[in-house]
C-alpha cells in the first residue's frame, strides 16, 4: 500500500490483523506486522491471545507505537467447519478483527487462517456490498503482463455460479486491479477451454453472451475492457489483467498451479 | 508398449500414424516412427503425402521393412474446424489412418495433430464403445505415485458432463491404467475443491454420491477403488492413479499446469 492510501478521513488507516491464524501463526504474523509497522504510518491491531502475542513481540527490542494488541480468547483452527466455528467461537481472533471493521475501529482485516472461516465471518459480520449477490476470492498471480500481475477470481468462494455472478466478479476484479494495482481500465478475460467465442461449457457460453451484450449496451459505464475468452496459459502469460471464472474452476486452477510448481521445485 | 502386447491374434500389431499432423510434422513424426520401428516387431503405417514422407525417410540409410507409407492427399490443419474438416477432407491423413483401423488394416491410430479433429474423426469413423455415451481424452501425467504416472480424464472432449459420464470416464480410465500402465485395481479420485465428501460443485457432489452407491451396490464388478475427492495438487503428488473430471475443468487444469511450467522454465 502506498503512503497516499494510508490515511482515511485524515486519520491513519488501521489494519486489524488476525494474529492467531495460519500454519505459522502467531510468530510469523507478529514478525510481519512489526516489519510493516516500522515502515508505515498506518496503525495495526494484532488480534489474539495477549500472552502469546506479548511473548512474540517481546523478541523485539520494542513494539512500535503504531502496533496495539487486542484481546481475543478463542482461535478458529484450520480444521474447524466455518459456519459452526462462527457460532461456537464468538471471541475468535478472526471474528474480533472483523467486528473491529464492522464497528469502524479498523478499516480492513487481514487473516492467513482458515479461508472458509474468513469468508463466513466476513459475510456474516460485514455483509455484502450492495448489488453483489455472491462473494469471490480474488488472487493476484505473477504474470507476464505489463503490470506483472494478473488477478484471478473467484478462487473458491462460490463454486456454483450463474452468468450474473461472473459479471459481478468482473466488475469487482477490475475495480481491485485499478485501485490496488494501479491498472487503468483493466482488460478482463473469461476463463475457457479455448479462445474462440464459441468455446466453453454452458456457463461460459452464456456468460460470454452476457458480457458482450452488457459491454455494448452500457459501454461508458463498464469499468473494464472485455477481452473475450482466455485459456489457462493466458493467466501466467498476462494476456489480460483480470481473469474471471467460477469458484470451483478457480480453485482447481490454483491447486493445479501449486502442484506443478511443487513438483518442479522438488526436481 | 511391451513385447507381449505387440501381436494381435498372432500377427504383428499395426499402428496407423498420421504423419502430417502436429507443429513439427512430418519431420519429427517420421523420425519417431523410424526410431520406434527399429526397436519393435510391430508394423507402422506412415499416412500422408508420399513425396514429403519419402523425402523425410530418405534422410535415413534405409526405411525399416516394418514401416510402410500409405497415401493421403489432404491434411487437416491445426486451425481447421473439426467436423467441417471431416466432411471437406475425406482423404486427410488422420481420416485415412482412422479408416485403416475401421477396416481392420490397422489396430490403433496415433496423431499429434488437431485434437478436435482427432476426436471428431474417431467418433465419426470408429464410433463409440458400446455403453459409453460420451468420449473423453485421457492424459497420463508424471506424478509421485508408486507407478510414476497419474491419468487425468477428461482433458477436453466433453465440456458439459453428468454424473453418469464421469462414471464411464472412471471405468475407461481405470481400464487404461491397468492395461497400459500395468496398475492392478487402480485408485480413482474425483477432482474437487477439497477432499471432504461434502466439497464440490453440484456436478461433483452428485457424482460423489453415484460413485459411492455404485461401489457398494456392484462391488465385485467395479474395476477400480473409489478414493473419494482429490484436489488439483493430488494429481502431481500421485495420491491416486486416475483422476476424473469434466472436459472443461480438465482442460483448464492442463493449460494452467502448462502455464506454470512455462513460467518457471523461463525464469
Amino acid at each position: 500500500m502506498t503512503a497516499q492510501a494510508s490515511t482515511i478521513n485524515s486519520r491513519p488507516a488501521c489494519i486489524a490483523v488476525d494474529a492467531m491464524g495460519g500454519d505459522h501463526g502467531p510468530g510469523e504474523v507478529v514478525r510481519g506486522v512489526i516489519e510493516a509497522a516500522r515502515h508505515s504510518d498506518m496503525r495495526f491491531a494484532l488480534v489474539g491471545e495477549p500472552a502469546a502475542l506479548e511473548a512474540e513481540t517481546g523478541a523485539y527490542v520494542s513494539r512500535p507505537a503504531n502496533v496495539e494488541i487486542v484481546l481475543a480468547t478463542q482461535v478458529i483452527e484450520m480444521t474447524d467447519q466455518p459456519t459452526v466455528a462462527f457460532k461456537k467461537k464468538p471471541d475468535a481472533s478472526v471474528v474480533v478483527a472483523a467486528r473491529m471493521v464492522k464497528e469502524k475501529r479498523a478499516d480492513a482485516i487481514v487473516t492467513i487462517g482458515n479461508t472458509g472461516a474468513a469468508m463466513a465471518v466476513s459475510l456474516l459480520t460485514l455483509g455484502r456490498i450492495k448489488g453483489i449477490d455472491r462473494p469471490a476470492i480474488a488472487t493476484p498471480l505473477p504474470s507476464g503482463s505489463a503490470h506483472g500481475t494478473t488477478v484471478l477470481l473467484d478462487a473458491g468462494a462460490t463454486v456454483d455460479c450463474d452468468p450474473n455472478n461472473l459479471w459481478e466478479f468482473a466488475v469487482m476484479g477490475s475495480i481491485y486491479a485499478e485501485a490496488v494495482l494501479g491498472i487503468p481500465k483493466p482488460r478482463v478475460g473469461l476463463l475457457s477451454n479455448g479462445e474462440e467465442s464459441g468455446k466453453g461449457n454452458e456457463l461460459v457460453k452464456r456468460t460470454h453472451a452476457l458480457f458482450q451484450q452488457a459491454s455494448e449496451a452500457i459501454d461508458g459505464q463498464v469499468p473494464f475492457d472485455f477481452a473475450g475468452n482466455v485459456e489457462g496459459r493466458d493467466v501466467f502469460r498476462g494476456t489480460v489483467d483480470v481473469v474471471v471464472c467460477d469458484g470451483f474452476v478457480g480453485n482447481v486452477f490454483l491447486k493445479a498451479s501449486e502442484g506443478v510448481a511443487e513438483m518442479i521445485m522438488d526436481c
